[in-house]
């Protein structure tokens, strides 16, 4: 086998660093898992509940401990799963995710977390954006990338052809309707939930696209984390749309 | 003056770094601003508007590259705050959050950004705890530390015998209603959201205190980040209770 280099977003493969997303990599897409990575000094639990998983599959099992802190960048990581990248298309008939230009991987991960926790399968991301196939990401999503359909797209308009039946809801400081207001009125069954850049949120223009809605907030703050905003949407429409 | 050290849980003072929380350090407790450093560098308006702001209030505003490179850890740092630490006592009669065991700072910063944003204003945090006053945790809150009256206890028992009167809801992947369910059943007046560790959550026993809440979420993930669950339960408990 050829070695396993350290990340980077152009290889055709990727790594899934920690024992909790190595075991969903195996879990969820283990024709894709192409070995497992443990460390000579990982528990006999941990090395053998992922052994037997990845076994249960065909996987190759391998002691690596310097390809371990190679591609994880860290001294302690225990265990890693390689696996090659692949995306499934978005499903066409259920609620979407839309991630306008997300540019931290931390807060993307801990998105598509909160997405899978949510009930939302389905991600759009619009570039520029965070490699979604970044170990650091799939760390900060403990392994829920491998439950999800991420899709990336160059633009807005691009993803809009591909999915135009959509209501939008682009989350706005300026929004026209706060999220109860919104809640009140009730969710169609299709929709996106689009939420913008960390530091710039959405462009002024998609003030102009569906149903523009704000968070309640003070004016103590600026404005919410990223990731905070995107897990309040997901839950409050999860509650009204997709449970309610 | 003496020279600045590098940030240590034991100094009397601290450090807001970055233009903004700098500038809301200078804007919610001018009084402990020991001195504000600008870099050589620094954009001329953000110079003039953090200058402005400081004499306004007679703070001290020093040119200091070294110094701040030093104690923000960063080279790209233009300006910080030397703040001394203070802390109020809690509001009696207002809503709190309590932090039972918070490890990592960049939740703990999150959390407090998201807690001044949706209204609260106390927050407890118990010990061991990530340190309030780091700047870490400072810059994650975008100032909303200094916005807070953070208080410290060493058990939850301490905190309850300065707050017995608060209704308690833990959040527990194991609590007996989900939230919203508690949200229909109304909030009373004075409560106190309780959230525990990121790995472990709360401990069984916060079970038999008050009403435990569960966030529903699908059996997709182990859990949530500690930060959305946290964001989450204080956007709804704050619709229902302080808004509403």
């Amino acid at each position: 086998m050829p070695p396993l280099k350290p990340y980077d977003r152009a290889l055709p493969y990727t790594y899934a660093p920690g024992a909790f997303p190595a075991m969903e990599a195996i879990r969820c897409c283990p024709g894709e898992v192409e070995r497992l990575l443990i460390h000579s000094q990982a528990r006999p639990e941990l090395r053998d509940s992922l052994t037997q998983a990845a076994q249960a599959h065909g996987i190759r099992v391998e002691e690596a401990d310097r390809a371990l802190s190679r591609v994880s960048g860290k001294e302690n990581c225990f265990a890693a799963a390689v696996v090659r990248k692949s995306a499934l298309p978005m499903g066409a008939e259920e609620p979407h995710v839309v991630l306008h230009h997300p540019s931290d991987g931390g807060n993307l991960g801990t998105i598509l977390r909160s997405a899978l926790g949510f009930g939302y399968r389905n991600v759009a991301l619009i570039r520029p954006c965070a490699d979604p196939f970044d170990p650091r990401v799939i760390r900060a999503s403990m392994g829920a990338m491998f439950s999800l359909r991420v899709v990336q797209y160059d633009t807005m308009e691009e993803y809009r052809r591909d999915h135009p039946r959509h209501q939008l809801y682009p989350f706005m400081l300026t929004g026209s309707r706060s999220l109860p207001q919104v809640m009140d009125a009730g969710v169609p069954p299709l929709f996106a939930l689009v939420f913008g850049n960390e530091g710039s949120g959405l462009p002024e223009e998609f003030a102009g696209m569906g149903q523009p809605v704000r968070i309640p907030m003070t004016d103590q703050v600026d404005s919410l984390n990223l990731a905070i905003a995107a897990g309040v949407g997901m839950y409050a429409f999860a509650q009204t749309a997709l449970n309610g």
